[in-house]
């Protein structure tokens, strides 16, 4: 088994916040993070898959192509976007990089293992201070 | 002359657009960065000022007195906000990283010139692969 | 199970020796690191808890609390001091970053778990070329 | 058990090919990177070890120790060189980052085996979008 | 007066050698970088351009444009390229990053100013240690 | 004229403080950095030199050799050592990064001169956060 891993960036807005609370019960649970005007991340993404080496390749995934398939299903749905708002996969969701993650994962997973791939892990830095990660 | 700088990093949402403009218009002219629904970025600031040691020091400016300054007359007022609605230097303003950094230039010089230092450049990088510089 | 991860700082003295040996048998097992004028680093420290998300938050350990923790209980005691001298944790062991790893682990694990959550890892980079990871 | 990293550059040539095909077909199969020109990169090597600390040591391997292995078995072979032509034990392989990786575990496991201590990763980061790891 | 940048990077093969020199006497003027059977690097190129903001746009030069405009005329002959071999305007010249920054400069320069800006700064990173700036 | 940097590293301990000063006045002016038990930092050095290229070379300074003057002259005295009590050239001085560039200046600038080059700038970073520059 290897395991290979693409980085890509998305810059988006989002805020965290329960529809079914208060403005100011909101500010309570989430901090400055819950400010109803939005704020924003350059959000890291690491996609880490893995599989056997086919001899004949080198490799069991093209790059290029695992390249192809974050920037198709998760990328160009993610990149100048409002997390809270426009993103189809997020709804009814509060959009925290935990819920992001384990989002990402199942829009992912099919995609990958399409290639006869395995997901490993999605990795997601909101800051250069924090981080999440999520195997299944 | 000895030069100092200062990171400082904030969060925030933004959207580039003119209200004279179309939603059509603005997607012209500003590509993505327009998205009505807004979008964000963890800018990273850096303050550069110059002044001459003070031997009895071994510096023109405390390094903590220069954090501080940031943080007040900055950080405070664009971290987890929204650029254009929140941020009252930024008014009128289409909310681009060249004019944040004229404005923060603007903001901050007279606190760090009550402290004896010139201010020499106000740097801002918006992603990992552009970044602004302003000398006044 | 999701994981997330705090980055956090501190700037601190240290030397690697044995009160048994002298400076010049220190020399010859911990290398420069004996140096006993000291020397010093900016260390590095991440430390990952791990949970089960609740629904009703988005995550299991507020971001903000995991720093609080984690400033109040490591760094305060690291940041800016002496390793050997002022740690009370670090007190009869070898300065290593290897000991300075389970102590960590050791003293925050209480606290980690006090929230509901579990630590997870324990990772501490000392220079830009080597780093060091503890799991319990 | 603890785990140490010590993180070595290379600077390389190589190319992405099969002998049995021709560039056109190559040029299929691996994209740009089976240029018969040559590319090349600055790859980061990340060696992980474990074992468990002598206490009187406070460590299970001296970290210039490892870095000497490193260097000594790994990075003088392959600094400065082309992979495919110049380094022994990647003739015959297709000269992916995933063979390098695998061909490194191999060279270096008898010498960190020889230290008392275990091999546990092999990291190669090729940019700073796409690395490849493995456990052996 | 504002500068704005953009950083872009390439992979590249390249050799440091004179012609009339024998293998012998270019490895003792260049070293191992002479090495004749190439070697490469991840070039990370910063381009800096200067300007007056247009008010009506917030900006002197669009991102998107400057960003076209190095792919085009820079990134696309260089990436995953033979640089003594294959780049048309670095034929002739010692492959050093000295040269490649001056030739970058040229160049880039009537581009630029075919948009009503001015070329500042060409910035090379040949490796995270040594960089190289040319400012006409 | 082209600019050609050098990076290099040390790792040392320090104490900014006026020997005429008591450990409580000291903390009122230095703060936290007086700590009489020392802290210590990863410092960041950054050579910059500039000349005009030789023909014949593609550069005017070799950079094996900038990287042996900056060792020799500067690196091998700082790292691992306490900057107060064991660098010759700071002696007398407050060990703050200001007087450290201002001193590697001065050391640095004969041993440049000597091979044609022009010293331009030295830059020491403390911290990830701040950074001093000095330009003579």
């Amino acid at each position: 088994m290897i395991y290979i891993t693409r980085r890509e960036r998305f810059s988006a807005a989002h805020r965290m916040y329960r529809e079914d609370l208060s403005d100011e019960e909101n500010l309570r649970v989430f901090g400055k993070c819950s400010n109803p005007n939005w704020h924003g991340h350059n959000y890291i993404l690491e996609v880490t898959v893995k599989g056997e080496i086919k001899k004949e390749l080198g490799f069991f995934i093209n790059l290029g192509t695992l390249k192809e398939i974050v920037t198709d299903v998760i990328i160009s749905k993610l990149d100048h976007k409002n997390l809270n708002l426009e993103v189809s996969f997020m709804k009814g969701k509060i959009a925290t990089t935990e819920n992001l993650a384990i989002s990402i994962w199942n829009e992912l997973r099919p995609a990958i293992e399409q290639e006869g791939a395995f997901l490993h892990c999605i990795r997601i830095a909101e800051t250069e201070n924090n981080f999440v990660e999520y195997y299944g």
